[in-house]
């Protein structure tokens, strides 16, 4: 049968692809509260169950933490992952929602019909766009395209911590060709995206302890270092003037943007005074030789997100503190090796600190960026067959955040992967009011049906 | 009589005087908690009593806040006025006290005989020790050796509210030849200190404003303005790194500390080595081309006593946040003016606040140094007898910190003040098991005598 047919079938099933999200949204599957680990544990029931009812041979995998959920169809061509995750983000402030976030539904607004309700964006109505295509598939055609794997997460919210352990213990009952992942937006609301980079993080404290105790600021005020003294100062001196990083060797192993991929992002006509615009700024702060968009997608940055020291409270204590400090990032691109830049910037900020104070460090996250490959024709296959759902051309994009499952997909299964999402950036995930529009929804069904006949064919 | 009587009267009399003191320490007077505004009354009705035995006309002055206690003794001579306070700091935390803080007893310590209990040090203890001289002489002489006005407040640890309207509708009636307050320390414990010189306070707040609200630092990572970023390139250009402070006209008006008290100060042998050791510090932090002490006591500073902004809890959160802000102080001396010198800081602060953020001010106290004038002839002639009390010459010394009174009541009043005081570093005021040596005790009551003795000869 052709394509045709099984997007008029989504179409025709659309109330009831809504209905069945509605379903999987009311349950409160919030993974970073031990309280909800039951409802955890019912999504995934409910997934299995309903991957059994397109014929899919699915269970509930136990681990530590909350259950995967795993399905497998066989098939022939070549072998897909399909990953998504059915935890969602805690709902407060409850008080801002304009319902139960847990009592779904559609809603009519100004910009059109929109699904409400916690998770509906993130990620169980993006999930759900690639179920329903299968559904459709399946209904029409009696099988599936090629042989499919589901892998639903329910800790991705809460940091995975179950999921490294789980992908190499099962790494050969795991592994395929291509993994499809849907947890990402549209690139504009017409123009779809294929995200082909995102950059890596690098998370390190620094704590400043300089007199072994706080002092009065009258009495020793002069004579003693101040540690928010020291500290301010090496954060100075982090970026230089023209927003480039500061510490040793921080672009060693960062790559220049392909010329095909800067002239089709420069194609995309970012508008980056509209996009600082929505948060009150206007000039890009980067590297001043960078685009805003290169600033996000494709270079490596540093940033302070989080610095305490001394009295913070109301009004005012003379107190020169015994310590101070603050938690800095990075955002990492290309090859940048996250521990030897972690080395590089303990280094860089040893050498700064005073004789009489003392430096301490903790690490945080350290994954690398992850640079798909495109070479796999399924990307240019996908490429081709989206603009004709969405209106324009669908782009290869960066991510200035980090999406770890795909560069552990990369690391573990030795597999690519392609994300391609239908959220909106109006979609409020992790916050209030989380919404994912009826049309993300239904064309993102409908997308995923044109990809799978694309890269099947 | 003699000197010598009185003296010996004093020597007689101590057991009974450290009675007495302690009734006062079991009184507990905290100004700053309302829960003890009876016994901040209850303090001044002691007083009262307790100057009136000794033929003082005395009274309790109400004021909006905690009362004041007034007393006069008429006679010939100097008119002076005694100034302390009968307030005292809270006691928490009081699992920390080795005793019931308002239980005072003299305790035995491995560096002598004790009086130990909340107020001990500051400022009870001090004050009862110009009393109990005054106490003696009159017991000795039958009147005291010149018009005397007693002056006490019971607001001084929360920030004096009624004193200045209190000052300037009864200016008449305190204004005196010379005041003398009680309520500093001794230069070391063989070495009395009359201080001179007491640094002035600003204090100001500034808020940096970036982005409208708190953004995700993979999104937006790179082309935003980060105000953690632009607060600390701000606050590192506080010093340049010779230690010297960078605000414009920050040094205009301030005096070169005259030869002879350079002289003086450079006699004293301060150990800035032990000083800093005792805090985990070696190498004085100020402006590299003076002393330590110069640095505490006659020198200007800028520090940073707070700072915040981002994410500060446990863990790591890669936020790009809002704002960021600082509570920065600086301590002033000579004729530096505050409200001057707050207008070239934000003025400086303004000028390095990039387009894309914002800045807001909030003041804080704004006072200028205090410099006394030596030329009265009690300076000298305190300074020539002291030596005989504790061994070493007594210094003319300056003070990190600010006594905001000896500045009232030189400008309200018109009257130069003498700090005289007995307090030891060690005395853990503000702390829990605050103490006061029995020596500081006895030898400063003596001292008081031999002090009213060289001023009215």
């Amino acid at each position: 049968m052709s394509l045709d047919t099984v997007l008029s079938r989504i179409d025709d099933d659309l109330p009831q692809a809504i209905e069945r999200l509605c379903a999987l949204l009311s349950i409160p599957s919030i993974s970073t509260d031990p309280t909800y680990k039951p409802q955890c544990g019912k999504a995934a029931d409910w997934l299995v169950e309903d991957l059994r009812s397109m014929g899919v041979k699915a269970e509930k995998r136990p681990t530590p933490g909350h259950p995967m959920v795993v399905g497998h169809v066989p098939g022939d061509g070549p072998h897909i992952l399909f990953y998504g995750h059915y935890d969602v983000q805690p709902v407060d402030p409850l008080e801002l929602w304009n319902r139960d976030p847990f009592d779904p539904a559609v809603e009519v607004t100004e910009k059109g019909r929109v699904i409400r309700g916690r998770g509906a964006s993130d990620d169980k109505g993006q999930l759900m766009t690639f179920v329903e295509a299968c559904r459709a598939w399946q209904q029409v055609n009696g099988s599936l395209p090629c042989r499919i794997t589901f892998f639903f997460e329910g800790e991705e919210e809460s940091g995975s911590p179950s999921l490294i352990p789980f992908l190499k213990e099962n790494a050969d009952e795991l592994r395929a060709d291509l993994a499809l992942i849907c947890d990402t937006g549209l690139f504009q609301s017409r123009t779809p995206s294929i995200m082909t980079q995102l950059r890596g993080l690098l998370g390190e404290e620094i704590v400043i302890t300089g007199p072994g105790k706080d002092l009065h600021s009258g009495m020793y005020g002069g004579p003693s270092m101040n540690p928010i003294r020291v500290l301010t100062r090496i954060l100075a001196g982090l970026h230089d003037d023209n927003g480039r990083v500061q510490v040793p060797h921080f672009y060693d192993d960062v790559p220049e943007l392909p010329q095909e991929m800067a002239e089709q992002w420069k194609a995309l006509g970012f508008d980056h005074e509209r996009f600082l615009g929505e948060v009150g700024l206007k000039t890009p702060a980067g590297e001043s030789d960078r685009t805003a968009l290169e600033m996000i997608w494709s270079r490596p940055t540093a940033e302070i997100n989080g610095i305490k020291g001394g009295y913070t409270g109301e009004g005012f204590k003379t107190v020169l503190p015994s310590r101070a400090s603050a938690k800095v990032s990075f955002r990492l691109v290309g090859q940048q090796d996250p521990h030897a830049l972690r080395e590089h910037f303990r280094d860089w900020v040893r050498a700064q600190v005073p004789s009489d104070c003392k430096v301490a460090f903790h690490g945080h996250g350290a994954s690398p960026a992850s640079q798909m490959s495109t070479v796999h024709p399924a990307f240019e296959a996908a490429r081709a067959v989206l603009g004709a759902e969405w209106g324009d051309e669908a782009a290869f994009t960066g991510c200035g955040g980090s999406i770890p499952v795909a560069g552990y997909f990369k690391a573990i299964l030795g597999m690519d992967a392609m994300l391609l999402g239908w959220a909106k950036d109006d979609d409020q995930i992790h916050s209030p009011n989380e919404k994912y529009d009826v049309e993300s929804f239904h064309k993102g069904i409908r997308s995923w049906a044109r990809v799978l006949d694309a890269i099947t064919r």
